[in-house]
């Protein structure tokens, strides 16, 4: 087995946010500040974490809420990032061109130069969620962004349903799997279901950690927000956002209903020993998978 | 909402095997015949059932142990499952010809039909499972098997682990995911990592129902098993045998540590419903994925 180990101690940041940009900005910048003085050198912020989720709605103005990218947002991170000598993973609704928005994580790295970003594949659009009036989907192919402290496989909630790209990450190199993500109930549904949702959700990125013997961070939404179209009750987003090593063990785990910032240390030397007892990578039948880049197979 | 339900009644028979061939057939028929009577359709053994698991060791002389298909195992499978009019997932050591063995599910139909096989794709092969010493990997495509009772996605053990078989066994029709299986621990390792091992093992599974939104069964054999080369310690196989709904909710859960045969209904149907409120398949990124049929990204 080896002795090697490169420890490195992440962040998150799970939050509520109101209708305030500047405030749910400043909330999450304080928060990164304290997780650096604690030595944190990587922090993960939640899906689209300056604003509301607008997605409840197709409101034509909420195009306004874009920005570029270098712009505004990823200037203010690049500064908390560079002051603190922190990675930062950050989340922009970008306006790439007129007509072209992407849902967009951005990576500042701890001398405050953008890293890189990855503009979000899978693209939801169910009730309450209307991402395909908003998003068009990115067009970059699974690569993992280079930073100081490692590849950073980034990706974006809906994203983290599709066992695909957790591996093709994983296939171009990633030493992490980075999941900023707005996902909740709808509070109709009965507890039952809640249940089964918000363990479906844990599951299936724990078993891209599994599968890939990488650790996992997901960084989740919290509270309640309302529809303002009132065609829904609008969405308890779920928190819950979680830490997993690379056997798909928990490392830290936050609450459901609270804003709270999640620390742990991960060990990326940890992949390989993994990798050495399930060597999964090994036996992959790369002849047999042809279907995979179909629709369907018949 | 779909009204429609498709239950059907299955069961598996988790076993633990002694070194004498026709007293763990027996056995495994009677759970079968058991089974039938409070009215299962479906019943499925775990992987290598008739022996002990022989991979402990590379001993030429177990060749002897293979048969034909149709052989022996699958002519007396096929007379259960007419007489008890109930379709039979069994495991056969298969020798197709001299030197080319392999490790084959076999599907016998409820008329008593051989409604078809799957060769196991995946072969693992790590101290005390020496797979890749007996078994010629498979040549089939992850093509569901066509029974009376539904389209059967069957694979086998180390297949567990690799996303893409079941999306390809998904992609290709299938109405649930079948696992029979043989793994267990190394009686050295200490608790927490046999916890991990479990946990991993049962979470990788249900994130394929989860994915695929599709039901999945997973039977596994029970009991210590010695390494007649002395090697090793033996494996303790840790039971544990599950069957899931397509939400990865458990549907029932065997023991660890015993012989159990395990019930449950499954409504075939609410894959759909599920595919409704989590499409997942519509969203694929069939355009991006390319690296999945390489062996690395670089």
């Amino acid at each position: 087995m080896k002795k090697n180990s490169k420890v490195i101690k992440v962040a998150l940041v799970q939050q509520g946010c109101a209708n305030n940009r500047e405030k749910n900005l400043a909330k999450s910048i304080a928060e990164i500040k304290s997780a650096a003085k604690t030595g944190a050198q990587l922090v993960v912020l939640q899906e689209l974490h300056s604003n509301l989720y607008f997605c409840q709605s197709e409101i034509t103005e909420n195009f306004d809420l874009a920005e570029t990218i270098p712009g505004p947002l990823t200037d203010k991170l690049a500064t908390v990032a560079k002051e603190n000598k922190i990675v930062i993973v950050g989340s922009v609704f970008e306006k790439r061109a007129a007509g072209i928005y992407h849902n967009t994580a951005v990576v500042l790295d701890s001398d405050g130069s953008l890293a890189g970003c990855y503009r979000k594949m899978h693209i939801p659009d169910d009730p309450g969620y209307y991402e395909k009036y908003y998003f068009t989907p990115g067009d970059n192919k699974f690569e993992p962004i280079n930073t100081t402290i490692g590849k950073l496989g980034v990706m974006i909630c809906w994203d983290q349903w599709y066992p695909e790209a957790a591996r093709c990450m994983a296939l171009n190199g990633a030493d992490i799997l980075i999941y900023p993500t707005a996902i909740g109930w709808d509070p109709e549904d009965d507890e039952a279901e809640k249940q089964r949702q918000l363990d479906s959700w844990q599951i299936i990125q724990r078993s891209h950690a599994i599968a890939n013997n990488l650790p996992l961070i997901c960084c989740n939404r919290t509270g309640h927000e309302a529809d303002i179209s009132e065609q829904s009750n609008g969405i308890d987003f779920w928190g819950n956002s979680f830490m997993a090593g690379p056997q798909g063990e928990i490392l830290a785990q936050a609450a459901g209903n609270k804003s709270q910032t999640l620390m742990s240390e991960i060990d990326l030397e940890r992949t390989e020993s993994v990798r050495r007892i399930w060597p999964f990578f090994r036996d992959r039948r790369i002849d047999a998978y042809g279907v995979l880049t179909k629709r369907f197979g018949k």
